[in-house]
């Protein structure tokens, strides 16, 4: 990847209304990240909005130079560096700002997350279970936050973890925990997909979660409370593939209920780390399931122009939508256009920060 | 039932080396218990018993006698009030000996089960589950031992609750607990397979603990270290095919050692009431899985003598026999003789004291 392709990916990702799913969309569409930039302002007022903020050349270049100042590396997916289990998911970051040593992002990684609110039981388990998995080869991914997470950071230090910001690298939350995160960086790595700016606001951390479970082959909730961030974690990574593990603990315990939960629903059972290790080494064996996915820097036919709704067919299609999910396929059907004509007014939606995507191909209006 | 065959009933099983898979062979050998105990001396002597005890007519009519003035029933396999799911166990007592309201004996029974040296919390946790499963119309079925199974009799003893006993129903165990048998009567029932007056020992548990299982629908493990007793009875609940339930606990509690292992093996995870009757509403809807056994009354065949061994045969099949379990099959196999020789030759042996029975139709010699 070129510099210049680096900033286009980087204005992209940073322009108003994309995310890692339109960023993809776009890229297939127009065939480079480039043209798609061209054509942002003009989809985003096709999709009905008043302005969008597309990020200029200056401020991605001002991006990128504070990275490198900072040593914080920009890593594009599709690149040597970039962790090749993260590209498998759904929505992979197009480009990841990781500090450290990046040789364990490519390593066999096992994510070990719990309760902030954590006992100092779940703590103890947490730094045995992190300390163990760690002599056995495997680097540990956790967020960063209190309790059980910082416990299986702090065990993990000298054989390599990796912290997950939900953030920028500049705002490291909790503030108290940047002495923590500078001591995991000479055998592990802090990663974000975030500006370095940023900060971080109560939906970023359900975001992060995703890349949490992504990094990882697996991942063990180690206390959790019902309704509780590390549920998330848990569920994207089921929907992710990833194996779900979880530890055990008294039903008049509260921090257990989540874990508890889980084992009902399938989690395989955790009382040491030979149990994640058994469970795991059939899929390190394995290799990747499938070939990370790329965006296509080649057009993948003939251009946008053949895919442009006329008035009568944005129409149908808003018409059908509304703030309950409905079914891509069912607004195919339901509008009686094509595919490449649905996808393309949900793009303008998108960008026009109208629309929202839910799982399984689900879309509502905002 | 006759009052005459219940005597004989009681006679054989309270013969030397006599046990219930040893009186169903032989009442489905001769025909009946009456016969059976004619052949019993002969039996034991070719198996090369010095003197086998027995059972009088005289020390039976005792035991029956005082069982009747304590308000004790002796209960034969087959009669109404025995336990119908207890016949459907591989190895069912022909005579129990319960005391209480009897009706408690065929309603759906849940067992809870667990440590003797149990936890403030997995006491409490027994009493809330047998209070609620109570509540929801399943009699509790436990083994009077202190820790947990005495706070599961106590929760349920207005709901119904059975005290399955190691001992006689003169030998309570712990003595302490003599006063909770008392007050379970109201509503529950105590049984016991052996004499009045029997002084449970260590093996006596093991063997108890197949009547816990076998009375019900399922068994609920609420505390185990690794290696207990109740971990022999989930074994022998999986084996007669009840199903087992674990209570998950911390793996830094060593009294959660032996739940999570059967968590790990696939019990099913309990951390409320509603887990235990979601599981069993399917099995209480289909009643028995199979129609209970009843040892025949008529003989099998034109007689014993038919099967009577030669020496020939009978060294031929002793010299295949070691102190390591040996297949009945390979037995037969290897002899060169008939199944229905070795079965004889084998009931000879046990008769004679000088035969182990283990599971899966293996034997070896004491």
């Amino acid at each position: 990847m070129t510099e210049e392709q680096r900033l286009d990916w980087l204005r992209l990702i940073r322009s108003d209304n994309v995310g890692p799913r339109t960023f993809r969309d776009l890229v297939n569409t127009y065939g480079g990240a480039r043209a798609a930039l061209d054509a942002l302002p003009r989809l985003a007022r096709r999709g009905g909005a008043a302005r969008t903020h597309i990020c200029s050349p200056e401020e991605a270049q001002a991006e990128l130079k504070a990275a490198r100042t900072r040593g914080i590396a920009m890593l594009a997916l599709g690149e040597p560096d970039y962790p090749a289990r993260l590209q498998t998911i759904d929505d992979p970051p197009p480009l990841i700002a990781a500090r450290g040593d990046l040789a364990i992002l490519n390593r066999p990684l096992v994510a070990i997350v719990g309760s902030r609110n954590a006992s100092a039981a779940g703590m103890k388990f947490a730094q045995t279970l992190a300390r163990d998995l760690g002599a056995a080869g495997f680097g540990i991914v956790s967020g960063l936050a209190r309790g059980i997470d910082a416990a299986a950071h702090r065990a993990s230090c000298d054989s390599g973890t990796i912290a997950v910001l939900a953030g920028g690298h500049e705002r490291i939350y909790p503030p108290d925990h940047v002495e923590l995160l500078e001591s995991l960086l000479t055998a592990g790595a802090a990663v974000s997909e975030m500006p370095l700016t940023w900060e971080p606001r109560a939906r970023d951390f359900p975001r992060r979660n995703r890349l949490i479970s992504g990094l990882a082959l697996g991942v063990v909730i180690v206390e959790a409370a019902r309704r509780s961030g590390s549920l998330i974690t848990a569920r994207l990574a089921g929907e992710q593939g990833r194996e779900v593990f979880a530890v055990p603990g008294s039903p008049l315990d509260p921090r257990a209920e989540g874990t508890n939960g889980l084992l009902k629903q399938g989690a395989m059972l955790v009382t040491e780390a030979a149990d994640v290790i058994e469970a795991l080494q059939p899929i390190l064996g394995r290799g990747l399931d499938w070939p990370p996915q790329e965006p296509a820097e080649e057009p993948a036919h003939d251009g946008p122009l053949d895919a442009e709704p006329g008035n009568d067919e944005r129409s149908r299609i808003i018409a059908l939508l509304g703030p309950s999910p409905t079914a891509i396929d069912d607004l195919v059907r339901l509008s009686g256009t094509s595919p490449a004509i649905v996808r393309m007014v949900l793009l303008e939606l998108e960008l026009a920060g109208r629309l929202e995507r839910h799982g399984g191909a689900l879309v509502s209006l905002v």
